[in-house]
């Protein structure tokens, strides 16, 4: 099973979490998964931009520390790194959740 | 008098000042207005970059809505529009700050 790479939270930086969060279709990922608070394949966020684009934004969220990857048969699964950035970053996951959802007051999802 | 030009609070984007708070030079200069609590002039934050990069840096800030730069005589005065930020994205600008300082306990001033 193919493995991802994923930095350790002493290797969290906030400046490379705030680059990644600072683009439209990473936040929708992590509201997504904010909400859904559990494991969700990647076809389950309708993010409207290429596939490759797609799995590039979900990359740049992986290596900022901000969700975690896993392979489970042929699907990759994400999930939100709560645990670790409210450790590191206390208060901040949430504050940006919020003040995204009051933009988008309902984000897309597969099921729309 | 020039006036320089500052987004007003409806125009500022949540993915704007995640992208500005995004680098270690605004960062510092945000932290420092967040302590100072008041105007400071640029002179004041010694940020270890060329005088145009500088410069470049508080555009960025100003331009996303992060800070405010009036010229009072022939200083150019920066302050945080913590209350436009505040009431936008509630806890955000806190949270960063207190985050940065976790990594920075003591930031650099032109004083040290």
């Amino acid at each position: 099973m193919r493995v991802l790479p994923h930095p350790a939270p002493s290797e969290i930086r906030l400046e490379a979490v705030l680059h990644a969060l600072a683009d439209p279709a990473r936040l929708e990922i992590v509201s997504f998964l904010a909400a859904t608070d559990a494991e969700a394949p990647c076809s389950d966020i309708d993010l409207a931009v290429s596939k490759s684009t797609g799995t590039h934004h979900y990359r740049v969220l992986r290596e900022a520390g901000i969700i975690s990857q896993v392979y489970r048969g042929t699907a990759k699964m994400n999930s939100l790194r709560r645990d670790d950035l409210d450790a590191l970053f206390p208060g901040l996951l949430t504050s940006i959740i919020t003040a995204r959802q009051k933009s988008h007051p309902r984000p897309k999802t597969a099921g729309d």
